[in-house]
């Protein structure tokens, strides 16, 4: 029998939007995509994985629930896996027949637009590939399971490369730079809502290659240029090029979803007014101090650096009062600031909690083995939790 | 002395968005347009001019209050026309020594994406060319005024030239088909709010023209194909073709303009509901019945034909609930039918007067004279209303 492997993997948030597949079943993009890395002491995937000789099947539990181990993208993860550890013989021809138990939960809600398939996909494929003892670079079978997935594997700042095999063996993700590099930037991500999307990103996807012009105008011409300047304004900690290009992307994003047919729209008013916050913040500034990016979803997250969170959060709980304002701000700690009188123009306050918490987090590390013993599964390989 | 001269003139609403400036001073398009003109008897514009020797100066009242006569777009309109009429000869030289007087008002409010400086433009133009007996197309002198109004100068369905001509004059609107040519085609105006906007459309073309990406692909690329594509459809009454491509460029348009820096948006949650309902009702119909085109503001206008409008009025009293159910719908009449069990489904009911009311109204003919005496002049050439 194996021990029990647990791993804990964090979201990734991108600043080059992914958006759009060449291939839907090997999940290979039509673009690079360059994100941030969040630090897994905020928010994480964790998941624990064994193989054993008397288990008669795979089993998988999802935030406590047993669900199908059938989906063809967790079938793809395994095989990949165990034929990577074939090709590398690094365990046992037995040990690769045992079937497997996967028990896996997210600190943070699910499908709400906060990534949690990339570090659920990032999470399982780094702990098989700790328990079959395969030893080279896992993302493109992350890519397997949810695209953004295989960011995940790295920590800091990553890029996915689009890659041109058929097969998809360059589609890989590297390190631009870690965690270590940049140690100020740091991230607010203001959750509008955590209700399931409308418009699945896979189905979002599939409608924008198919009917949207601008789309192939963004691929060609738009990303391969802002990727080059955005990875050297990380690799030179220029936050405002950074900045500038993270805004510029994202929404031209939800462009391309606002240009299919029939549209896509994920932001609402309250992302709108956020961006607006945003851009009259970093203007009366006089510079660029805070990015916001929105994925498919509603929540914004903004990016700007440690000095700037405490005048940040305090802009935030002016213009979003929350009923529930001892715990609106999750995560980091920050020093508490009042308001500088010159921004308590920007925006009158809002009705409360359109923005119903905070999370407020960092760059942080790739994928962690955790050796406490805290196992989401138990002596015998069944979750804890049931 | 002059007697007065008063005319009437339709908005318009595109089909094919205006967006971007290839000259700001002598407002040329960087792509051509078109729309569909809309009957004077539910919005009009209303117009009265005269000139006298008496008058120290030019003046003009609009919607009842004394404005400056001193705007560039104002003084290049009464300068192109006096140069016409000299070219034409078709006022003596006193005549056009002599002050004018202004009264013009609209019928719907103004600056809330109605269309209001494109009726009042087309307006004054046609009042001063009928004023000075200048015989030649007035187009391109309306469009010195408010670009959108050259093409209220005509009615029925309108082309509006982007041309190339450095001063202007290839720049001028032509009809397509005139108003008898598909008299089943009618618009529904949902109101969702009636405020002045926070980007004005000459600065969110401008920040387009300079920033975005997406703006460039769509006026080389994707504007002249459907523009061809929608003049063969307005010709052939083909409603599904003419619906589709309307729907597309509305959302292109304001695609472009969530792509520049910053962006400028101008739909709401309530803007995209009613995207997101229009799109479920023709899925649910099996075909196109309705398109929806949204200008700089979250009104929708929905385009369809006579028949499908007791339908689409009783879905959108259903999803849209009002305080003021009798006079929720203005203009048209149109037979009561309850709404089908099969559509009820789309979408719950929302809060009340998330749409403030509803004009229903049709295409109908260009500017005209009126001749019943209702100038908005007196006798001595002053404001009737002061």
């Amino acid at each position: 029998m194996s021990e029990i492997i647990t791993v804990i993997a964090p979201v990734n948030i991108a600043v080059i939007k992914y958006w759009g597949k060449r291939d839907e079943d090997l999940i290979l993009p039509l673009n690079d995509s360059v994100s941030a890395t969040l630090d897994t002491s905020i928010m994480c995937a964790k998941t624990s994985v064994c193989a054993r000789p008397e288990f008669k099947e795979d089993g998988i539990w999802l935030n406590g629930k047993k669900e199908s181990f059938y989906s063809p993208r967790l079938q793809n993860c395994l095989r990949e896996i165990k034929a990577r550890a074939a090709a590398e013989k690094s365990v046992n021809e037995d040990f690769l027949q045992w079937k497997v138990h996967v028990c896996s939960e997210n600190n943070f809600p699910t499908a709400a637009g906060l990534a949690s398939s990339a570090a659920g996909y990032a999470c399982l494929v780094t702990a098989l590939a700790k328990l079959y003892k395969v030893k080279s670079d896992v993302s493109s079978i992350a890519r397997l399971g949810s695209g953004s997935a295989c960011r995940s594997v790295y920590g800091g700042f990553v890029r996915w490369h689009a890659g041109t095999n058929p097969d998809g063996s360059d589609s890989v993700a590297t390190q631009i730079a870690d965690q270590a590099h940049w140690p100020e930037m740091q991230a607010l991500i203001l959750v509008a809502g955590d209700t399931k999307k409308k418009t699945s990103s896979t189905v979002g996807m599939r409608i924008a290659v198919e009917t949207s012009e601008l789309l192939k105008h963004r691929i060609k011409h738009c990303v391969p240029q802002r990727t080059e300047e955005i990875i050297q304004a990380i690799k030179e900690k220029d936050f405002p090029k950074f900045a500038e290009i993270t805004m510029k992307d994202s929404n031209q994003f939800h462009a391309v979803g606002l240009d299919s047919y029939p549209p896509c729209v994920y932001m609402t008013d309250v992302s709108h007014l956020v961006s607006y916050v945003i851009h009259k913040y970093n203007e009366i500034s006089g510079s660029i101090k805070v990015a916001y990016t929105f994925d498919a979803g509603p929540n914004a997250c903004l990016y700007l650096l440690e000095k700037d969170v405490p005048q940040v959060i305090s802009l935030i709980k002016h213009i979003f009062p929350s009923s529930n304002p001892d715990k609106f701000v999750t995560g980091l700690q920050s020093k508490e600031e009042p308001l500088s009188p010159v921004f308590m123009s920007i925006c009158e306050p809002q009705k409360q909690d359109l923005i119903k918490y905070v999370i407020h987090t960092k760059v942080g590390d790739g994928p962690t083995e955790i050796t406490d013993g805290s196992h989401l599964l138990n002596e015998a390989g069944l979750p804890k939790a049931e």
